[in-house]
């Protein structure tokens, strides 16, 4: 072969950086939406798919499977009578998009509603996800702080009306309200109802991310805010990778008609995938209910052998507010621990974390944050790794100046 | 509820026009990759599931199935074995990236490559979706013709002189080289070297869409533009939806690391349906070969079929060639016949088909021209459905003026 051909010379300007080839998933994984492997309802799903092929196999001839470009009509048709009873919302199959798992349907909005210059609000600790793909739009971001109440709706009135008086409107608020991404507060009916209101006031749509909605303790779920609208300004976007499995692609957009038909318009794929669909449609109608409270018993465990780990190895240098659900764990360090930094010396130990500025925007302090996701390594796994990190932690930072109580040499 | 809000007001400038509601699949529905329902392997498909569930299940509690974002590694290897066995292709599982349908892999490559203003060679009959891409990024497309031996090569050296002279450098030549989408003819070996030549000559990149090159029927298939360069400057894209089913939605690129990684960056779907691709893997190791060689003979029956329908309801109003393999008809209609109308008013009648101008770029006369697909209906309602398109287009232009030897009325 000659020299080959540099498609580096003819990419577009202004991508993300190439990717480089995937070296495997680290030992001591704490990153990640991954989860359970001893959850995965193998042989549920294995009798759900026999029964799949054998009455709806030939269903797959055709694009979308009979059911139109908004995904297979019979999990939509599950949605509705899912999201009636946990999330208190009234919709029709009509009103759902099913997409390829919520990152699409991310995509899709932000290719709908958002260019450069626009401006968008979100909470301050954040999905890092959302948030990288705002910077590459070239999106401003005003932050509101969250607490263990969610959003503090009394500073999301002082950003709008801030932006009023400079004659800005944003696009949306942009909102993680059950089991927000990184702390796992859950939005209090009172703060759903005033950030409601303050949409109201200044017509600005609301975009809902209930992804973890399903991963809570005590499994009540607040009313979303889909639900609690009036005027049909909210994007609901919810999935099954947080609940059944995350390699299945299944994520779903519930909205009216005048986003979902952009939405839809934008959504050149020709469909999601059918079978992941038909799947979740023929499981879920009876197995997911059971399922998710036996998942979310197992994740509390999970996150108790964490916070117990922390504790151990970390003692008062790790400061964390113990969430009511979720697969994550929002933790501080001391103010000279930089978790950027510790997150490069820990993977040279086979440790991944989400250091705090990738998870926040503008927030203070965020240099000493750090998001742990507890879901998919075992317990032995979680107690190791937490006490490896705690050693890489002393070494470069020296902190935490205990362990076990006993002080680190 | 108060008057809903409306998102037609916040979208952003240029999208595609928004989607109107699914109406249902027509009943003589000529369009659309849709494949043979009594062509899917249900049993084995289920009997593959099964195994895979039982072996595999708890790989799903991860995003991308312990593989990393390039997709399913099992599927990554049976393509090796796959394309060096059809199309002569030397690759290994990293040359491979896994997305979800070859128009996912249509959007990555635009994406990564094209924007506003560039120029690109396609062919100037072409698949209406990859020319409406073009068009949607504003990509200057110069057109190269194509016979019964694929794309005119010796056209394809005077465009390329003529930019050259003008210094401008196209991004790219897009071919759909083996059973060409809607001609259905093939490249020849010859042309193959001819096209490869230029592109070294001009040193300009080759896109190569081999969606349709499983369904040849007597089998054998040129080898591939990526398996005859030399120098790495083919991006290659194939998919599943035509030969096993069209609701699973795994397509793929095989290319070199520095467009793969590209593409790699820009797919922000956090991973394709990685279940559709185990269930792919595990079947298609067996039974891929005697599949697709009897689907073949299915095809060929339903295009003789259809042939046999248009000679009897169009007679000598109806030219085509027979083409070699595909799912698809390329028709041409006397020249008073705009095919466009001639859809609108077929619609009426339950009857859908692609007029020639969707199905081409500034090609001479593409309005008496039309697709039809003809693998999805069965044998009666493909009868059917070219009598009831011979008497709408017989009441709207006068032609055909005889049907079954009779003079129509």
């Amino acid at each position: 072969m000659t020299t080959p051909f540099d498609f580096s010379t003819i990419v577009n300007a202004g991508l993300q950086a190439p990717a480089v080839p995937w070296g495997g998933f680290p030992k001591y994984n704490f990153v990640g939406g991954n989860n359970d492997p001893e959850s995965i309802p193998v042989e549920h799903l294995r009798a759900a798919s026999d029964r799949l092929f054998t009455t709806k196999g030939k269903h797959l001839a055709t694009y979308f499977v009979d059911s139109g470009p908004q995904g297979y009509l019979g999990l939509r048709e599950y949605l509705v009578g899912k999201l009636a009873h946990y999330a208190a919302i009234e919709c029709t199959p009509s009103d759902i998009l099913l997409t390829s798992g919520s990152s699409q349907a991310m995509d899709l909005i932000n290719t709908a509603l958002v260019s450069k210059g626009d401006v968008v609000i979100v909470e301050e600790s954040n999905y890092g996800g959302a948030l990288s793909r705002f910077v590459r739009l070239g999106v401003e971001m005003v932050t509101v702080p969250v607490d263990e109440q969610g959003m503090q709706t009394d500073r999301l009135a002082e950003s709008l009306a801030q932006l009023d008086s400079q004659g800005r409107k944003p696009k949306f608020i942009y909102t993680i309200p059950t089991v927000h991404n990184p702390t796992g507060s859950i939005l209090t009916l009172e703060r759903r109802q005033h950030l409601l209101e303050l949409a109201r006031q200044y017509d600005i749509a609301v975009y809902e991310d209930e992804c973890y909605a399903d991963l809570v303790w005590d499994g009540t779920r607040p009313p979303s805010l889909y639900a609690l609208d009036n005027d049909a300004r909210v994007v609901h976007i919810g999935t099954f990778s947080k609940t059944v499995a995350p390699a299945l692609r299944v994520g779903y957009v519930v909205a009216n008609w005048s986003m979902l038909g952009q939405l839809l318009a934008v959504k050149t794929d020709a469909g999601s995938g059918a079978l992941e669909q038909m799947l979740l449609a023929e499981y879920c109608e009876e197995h997911f209910q059971p399922h998710v409270t036996a998942l979310n018993r197992t994740l509390k465990g999970k996150l108790d052998c964490l916070t117990d780990a922390l504790d151990r190895e970390f003692g008062s240098a790790a400061h964390y507010v113990n969430p009511p659900g979720g697969i994550f764990l929002w933790v501080r360090l001391p103010a000279e621990v930089d978790t950027s930094a510790l997150a490069v010396a820990a993977a040279q130990e086979g440790i991944a974390i989400n250091p705090g500025v990738e998870w926040s925007h503008q927030m203070d302090n965020s240099h000493n944050w750090l998001r742990l996701c507890f879901a998919n390594p075992d317990k032995a796994t979680i107690s190791e790794g937490v006490a490896k990190l705690a050693q890489v932690c002393h070494r470069e930072f020296g902190v935490p100046v205990y362990g076990g109580n006993t002080p680190r040499e």
